[in-house]
């Protein structure tokens, strides 16, 4: 497992990517690649990566060769530079490290400004990791799969703008669930559900829990409510109706549908695995990228 | 006011509007038609309504000429045909009377079956009038005005499908009231309260109270609530980010907008009238149609 | 009206009302009283209030002798303190100005430690008057009014904990609404939409608009959605089912409801006239106080 | 496993367990007794459910010994009556059959009037199994546990009607969750997503999930969100502030609590196990029960 071989192996292999075509973070990066260089580890840079880098005589490496080659990844960029990175290095199942110039955020949980003592101590073996399921999703049209692709957040299938309601006929496992009208409806992970789906009205899932929430968006009824399915299950979306429609993952890549064309989605067989300092707590991150459970008013009194 | 004088003349101008491009509705409307003649009215079809119909010796009118003449418009179909004519007569305030083939809509709310005796007794005065306000909008592009219309339901400024979120901010009467991340803004009437506003979460506003709803569709922020405005207010929406951004009234009329244009919302001067049976109650519709604060497991004891 | 009197008199009697039993605020009283005299003014301490301070020569009123004498009140404090002397002082219609010692409030949005210039201005007629709504209500059973009262924010009907639903009956205006099973019913009024009608998920109503929110608690039925009543409504809620019901006024008084009472709620005739800063804004203590539509991630990004 | 047992043996030792105090069913058990009989099976009937029914030759055990006993138990009743079976049964997993003489229940799915048939199709094996979690609960006081139950649905900690909010602080498996201020917390199994938790705007949970949902009551923060936590979760929740709060098992069992005490509550070790009809599936019980994403206004068009 490779959290394992984080772990054990003295020397490792870390490849190190940036935030593409973000010049400015090459400090950063530079001081990262010294700091494991002197720590007696290998760093490769990310190809893309390696352009706004003073790359020395760290390897390059394309995202599948990372997959094969390194024992960790350090990203350093915001949640949308993990998350595409996560997508790419999925089947390999590297465990990534992210570190944040801005604000943190729900993946990218390290300080740009405090990353040098929190790294020597993970090195030093003081982690906590953590496993993220994905989805995997095609579109069938008339049974034959023509788009196929994975989602680290969610899949979502929504109306154009301009369009009227979609209607989707929603089975899972073989069971009828519901006819839905609305303008759309998002199949989120629990790394998802601190995304689009929360912003439709869906609950926060823990990661620990897994799970597959069905989130829909400004549903037409209103007795809808989100629901959350096991892990297990197999969920087949049919476009009954509807313009305009379109299937994304994790906002990135999209495919046109047309009426009666099926989207697939399961969990994926693969994980992400995320390494944290120690005492990280998922909890903190949702207070403080959520404001969850804030007060409007809590000091509105006189002493 | 019209509404008076549709109690008052004993002999009225009477329009009737179909659903359009519905050829199975003639019946139906040459029914109404000979009974409005009997009683001694005079009867008037919609342009495009008297394609469908042996019209005889009745008048076409144009919906303009309908708003100069009619002492009150019989609309036969669904809400979405209401929608249509009340737009186009909301400057003449021409009372609605609406009955519905189907189930009963929002606005069309006299089942065919038995709208004979029903309209005899509306004839003779035992009515229910009620208003209904409008919206008005436009966009500026650099202070200019590029695209008017009136709306019944709602203005809505929606990003498009496959493209990241909108980011709006807005202002009423002169004061900032928030930047906005989403997939886009709501503005409803009363009317428009159990439409799309009601989709994306927001509540019930009863017509005799006016007000303009605010409602963000799938908000970023998980702190947003919808607001109440007054009638009086002025609501300027401006496109600060996103793509294919549009704005649409009543998802009939579009408006392709750019970044820094802004969408101009107020109330409407003109006002729909509609009548209804005695006795009818605005609450029988909500619970109707809604399925309003119905039990979900009422009956599910032994007795 | 008040407000006008109070902008237009050179000298005005000023009561000053402070947060009851808040020994530590006799400082800030004492300032403003010294400021008023200075300026020409007459002041009065509210009787409780005067426990607290050095009245030296000003005069001490009771809340009613505050409602036939004063120009206006300052309330030092917080929500809670404008909340009860609001409620006594409604039938007088006294304009009130709300200090605060510690975050602001919604109704008291002056920052104690900027008071003086502010009050200075607001002394000289740079003031935004504006006006409340309240509501009365009252306990009828057999048909015999057995308890009233009135609320600044809200009449809230409730089950006992340890008790099973409640199940209220709703009529508006003689038109039955819905038979509701919840852990009770909020009536708000524009000022109570920003306390406890809004943790239920009721909306927010700008004061300006007027109307009654009806807000259900952890209702049954999905269907459910908050409604917003005109201000005429006369809403009879009777209890139907339910053990240990008890209807309250502002959260502060209580009166035990048997079953087949019936709690009457309408506007009341008064009002409440808040007098705010020139350039005030409602929508400001929206987004101070409830971090309305707040970016859970806005900088989460690289810059 | 009593399921595998039940499927296996070919004469079955099979509990009959009728709504308390409901004397008109005792027809249908009595018939449910003969057919069993006639099969070749041994009937035994609940203690208290025997005082409604002309018991003849059978057995009639406590609870307990049902539990010790049985293959399996018909539970004739609603889904109040399985509840509370439920919980006395959950320590012997005795396999558990829900008949109901009204409206179907969540939990009792077979309608009595086609009783007979559906029996003896699940009599020989045509079944569907399903198991369900229960949730355990202690209250510390000083850090002495003063109190213990089980709950199949939820335990509630909420506020005394009267007494304003309550204030919770929420540890999970060590970690602070958040400080809630509310009129209570509802902790859930994924039966119990379908009862109180989703009045209060919890999302409805798969059993075959698993999963802890923490739903909070009117939560006085906008931000909230209801989270659903790993089936291994500890969840401690202090009483931090409030007055008259109570903690309570299903809605029935109640415990006054003191500031300061703690509620501890984690997964029992035990489970339920539902048997139903073969082709029984979980989404079709939502939508019947909750009229789940049915559409306010389907037909309301002319056709």
């Amino acid at each position: 497992m490779p959290s394992n071989k984080f772990s054990s192996s003295p020397v490792k292999t870390i490849a190190i990517v940036g935030k593409p075509m973000a010049a400015g973070i090459g400090d950063s990066l530079t001081e990262i690649a010294n700091f494991l260089v002197n720590a007696g580890h290998k760093v490769a840079f990310e190809v893309e990566t390696a352009k706004n880098v003073n790359v020395g005589n760290a390897a390059v490496l394309s995202p599948e060769q990372i997959g094969q080659q390194a024992d960790a990844a350090i990203v350093v960029g915001g949640d949308g530079t993990m998350l595409g990175i996560a997508r790419q290095l999925a089947p390999f199942n590297v465990p990534l490290i992210g570190i944040n110039q801005g604000r943190l955020g729900f993946m990218t949980d390290i300080p740009v400004d405090r990353m040098m003592p929190v790294l020597a101590d993970m090195l030093a073996g003081k982690i906590e990791s953590e496993q993220r399921s994905l989805l995997e999703g095609e579109v069938l049209r008339d049974g034959v799969s023509i788009f196929q692709s994975v989602a680290f957040n969610d899949v979502v299938v929504s109306r154009g703008s301009g369009a009227g309601m979609a209607e989707l006929r929603v089975q899972v496992d073989g069971h009828f669930m519901y006819n839905q009208r609305s303008d759309g409806l998002i199949v989120a992970t629990p790394t998802g559900s601190t995304a689009y789906a929360l912003s439709a009205g869906g609950p926060l899932l823990h990661p620990g829990l897994g799970g597959i929430a069905m989130v829909p968006i400004a549903p037409h009824a209103l007795s809808n409510r989100p629901i959350v399915l096991p892990d297990s299950s197999e969920i087949v979306i049919e476009v009954v109706n509807g313009r305009d429609i379109t299937v994304n993952f994790d906002m990135q890549t999209f495919a046109s549908v047309q009426l009666h064309d099926c989207v697939v989605v399961r969990r994926s067989r693969h994980v992400v695995t995320f390494l944290h300092p120690l005492g990280w707590s998922y909890f903190n991150t949702l207070r403080e990228k959520l404001h969850w459970h804030e007060y409007p008013s809590a000091e509105g009194k006189l002493k």
